[in-house]
């Protein structure tokens, strides 16, 4: 096996690029612009000549290079084509092959979600376990499930496509995906404030919440410091949340969940509220799955794309 | 490889024995009588020796034998070890050294509902997929999930458990998990007689139903002979059931649903039931998952268990 190997996350706006050794240390990271001209049309290119820089730079031959794992924002299929990516402007493509021919360097591609996840499991908050579903709570909710070591990709490449699971009915709000009542209208950081805000302008009493900041950091920090409203809308969060995550572990089963994306940096005590919930709606045998939180922030992506192509 | 495979399916009540092909032809079938006095201790040793004689009346070698799938009423690990089987007096049993021990012929167990899934992808109607849920319609709701023609086991032997999602907040009834709310409350041939019930007592118009007969089939031959409130319970337990493999499919991203139970007698009528609700809350990408029927009826755990060994 060669000593070292990429991980590209591709997003809107940068790509990040990792050198890492085959063992999962990173030796490197750096990140280009993503540049969404002409349909996309630079932003593998971009990539093989900074890695080619790279390599230059750092006297490494291609010999040495195991592989370039990349991830993307959209589909992906198993063997690496990706279906569409439109924050990238990007159609169908197939990008392992794509990135081989420009480099000579073996190439695989994922979904960027599904990506995360395979590298909490490989260097962060799912390290030791071989069957995960990581939840990464942002803007949206993302996912990815990892059974024994490998990506659930599905038939479509919307494999761990959590977030729109159906958690609500009669919700008139359309989600991103068109449908309405989707888990991630409840459970992402933007889910977290829609309720802070209901909850916000209901409330009579003192609290240290101003209707400016109804971000998860003000509701969390708001929680530690014992504020009532704070601590009744974590509750709703952590319901929501809670049973999302049983439907998911009575399904799946896996052996852990790994819980990142910002609202996560709340710490311990998103998993305490969630776990109620949590507790109350998953199937019994799977009550002690371990809930984790991940560790890798945003390299999780790097990490994830390198251990593709291992 | 051998000529023959055994698949066995052990119920509370009987097992069924089956010798195939290892094309996965059914060469010959038969039950025994599940013993269970003394902690279900009778029921391998039956099997072996039935098998065995089954060897001795067809004239067959082992060494024609390819070995023996054996699916058990309870969580089993991917390695075949039962965790616990109650309606058969089990608790933790490595099945596959066992019967391997009795038969001299290789062996392996999975779980019933999984195994049934396998049965019904290898020579039922989710033949020609390698990734589909299967979920059984009956008294309760069973699932099994294969992946990449891989039973998906779960870190617990749980996995595919999605009788028990939780579909519903404020359900007084228990659920016979001891929850609350679960998939198979309104999805399983039971729910649907309890939400035919609720809404016989309520309509006041005029019905084929009567109050002594509010199956499944009695709803389903209401709804083809143009029955109003029939069709109205039909609309209810579709919602039910459309909602819950919704949430399945944007988890899993099958190729294909199998749909069988007793519920699923009904035939393409139930799937023109639960289409409108699934298509409404599935994630965009999956709408076009093929949703099937069953094809194997009470033969799937037999054809599935062979396939496990092959």
């Amino acid at each position: 096996m060669g000593k070292y190997v990429f991980g590209v996350d591709i997003g809107g706006t940068t790509v990040k690029i990792g050198l890492l050794t085959t063992a999962g240390e990173m030796v490197d990271k750096w990140e280009i612009v993503t540049r969404k001209e002409d349909k996309g049309a630079n932003i593998l290119p971009d990539v093989a000549a900074s890695i080619e820089a790279k390599l230059k730079e750092r006297s490494i031959d291609k010999s040495e290079v195991e592989g370039i794992g990349i991830g993307v924002p959209g589909p992906v299929t198993a063997d690496g084509i990706v279906l569409r990516a439109v924050n990238l402007g990007w159609g169908r493509l197939n990008i392992a092959e794509k990135m081989e021919e420009l480099t000579g360097i073996k190439s695989n591609g994922g979904n960027d979600a599904n990506v995360a996840a395979l590298g909490e499991m490989w260097k962060g908050g799912g390290m030791g376990f071989n069957s995960i579903v990581m939840v990464t709570l942002g803007t949206g909710v993302g996912g990815g499930i990892i059974i024994d070591g490998k990506i659930l990709t599905g038939a479509r490449g919307a494999g761990g496509e959590i977030g729109h699971i159906h958690v609500k009915d009669g919700e008139t709000r359309t989600c991103g995906c068109g449908n309405h009542g989707c888990f991630e209208q409840y459970a992402s950081a933007t889910g977290l404030s829609f309720l802070a805000s209901e909850q916000f302008k209901a409330w009579k009493g003192n609290t240290c919440l101003t209707g400016n900041d109804l971000s998860a950091k003000a509701v969390f920090d708001g929680v530690k410091a014992g504020d009532e409203l704070c601590k009744n809308i974590a509750k709703e969060y952590g319901d929501y949340l809670g049973k999302g995550l049983a439907v998911i572990t009575s399904t799946i089963d896996p052996e852990a969940i790994v819980i990142g994306g910002g609202v996560s940096k709340a710490g311990q005590i998103l998993i305490d509220y969630l776990k109620p919930a949590f507790n109350e709606t998953v199937f019994g045998d799977c009550r002690d799955v371990e809930i984790k939180l991940a560790t890798l922030g945003n390299d999780a992506g790097m990490y994830g794309a390198a251990k593709l192509v291992l």
